[in-house]
């Protein structure tokens, strides 16, 4: 095979979850589409040099500060809280919320070695004072490391005079209990609401 | 979600097999590797300006006639007729064949309304002449389509004093009869060999 192809399909198995079989199909569908191969050359170039973290929220953006925290439509004194990158995309998504976010880059984790100073998690006291905050939900994922960062926050501005909220836990639409862990059945079941 | 992010990852999606989730992993994965995204981009840049078809057989190549074309070793008078340059690949990653080969560019079929003129199917009979060769292996795929190919390419090399052959059909290695299409089974029958 040519050298500059085999580089290409290497490069192309260093993305997660691609493999060699994928890499080389993928590579084989841009050497037909040159158009597709030169536009994702640009945008990737051009993302390398401009994309940076927003210095307020940790999200990804062209600007030191991110489109969701300089939108003064969305300054409604609710801040969420999540892990990464991707749950805020997820939220977004759903298109639910309309407030600010703070990601944390990760969460504690004793085992890994994470402690606080690894994640984006000393200036939410400074946040929720500059920017009124009256609301924190707290949208770490329901896992042991998730519920520890969790709590390390609820500490950490416990002396603020703020709600604090948690997302609900239960069963998700169109799963069937069957089929469910237990753990979710018992959240399910204790978060019960009048109907 | 940042308008140069949500570009790159439409231009993911239209990768073979990515869907819209797997292009955003690919991107936040790349957004944390920002080496890996300035190496991309310039490997997809001179592999768009570089790579064309080989004149000779229609494998991919940076110059005028392939690596495989032009390596004197390889020179045996043999050609193997494949559909597409996946199938090259395939048979190169088996090492089990040292001669040249002839990429067809996809398979005869009336339903597709594809016919010679769509194919690298007219220099055959030129390279054969050429080229001294003696064998022609038809490794066309054994579908309909595949089968149809090799006939037509059966006839028109009739005149030419050559050993015509096809890749055996049979059982897979480490697959079980019980998994497998009765017409591979009939197929390994009728080929059995003397053990």
């Amino acid at each position: 095979m040519d050298p500059n192809i085999n580089e290409l399909i290497s490069s192309f198995t260093r993305l997660p979850a691609i493999g060699k079989k994928s890499a080389g199909r993928i590579v084989l569908g841009l050497l037909k589409d040159k158009a597709l191969m030169n536009l994702l050359s640009t945008q990737l170039n051009q993302t390398a040099n401009n994309i940076k973290y927003c210095a307020e929220c940790g999200n990804l953006s062209n600007n030191d500060l991110c489109e969701i925290c300089t939108n003064p439509v969305r300054k409604n004194n609710t801040l969420c809280i999540v892990e990464q990158i991707e749950d805020l995309w997820a939220i977004e998504k759903s298109g639910c919320f309309k407030g600010l976010y703070h990601v944390l880059g990760g969460t504690l984790s004793a085992m890994k070695g994470i402690s606080p100073k690894d994640l984006k998690i000393s200036n939410i006291n400074d946040r929720i004072e500059k920017e009124n905050i009256t609301e924190i939900i707290l949208a770490t994922n329901p896992t042991v490391e998730g519920q520890t960062t969790a709590f390390y926050i609820t500490d950490l501005i416990a002396n603020q005079d703020i709600k604090i909220t948690r997302l609900a836990q239960g069963v998700p639409l169109g799963s069937e209990l069957d089929y469910l862990d237990e753990g979710t059945v018992k959240a399910a079941f204790e978060s019960r609401l009048k109907f």
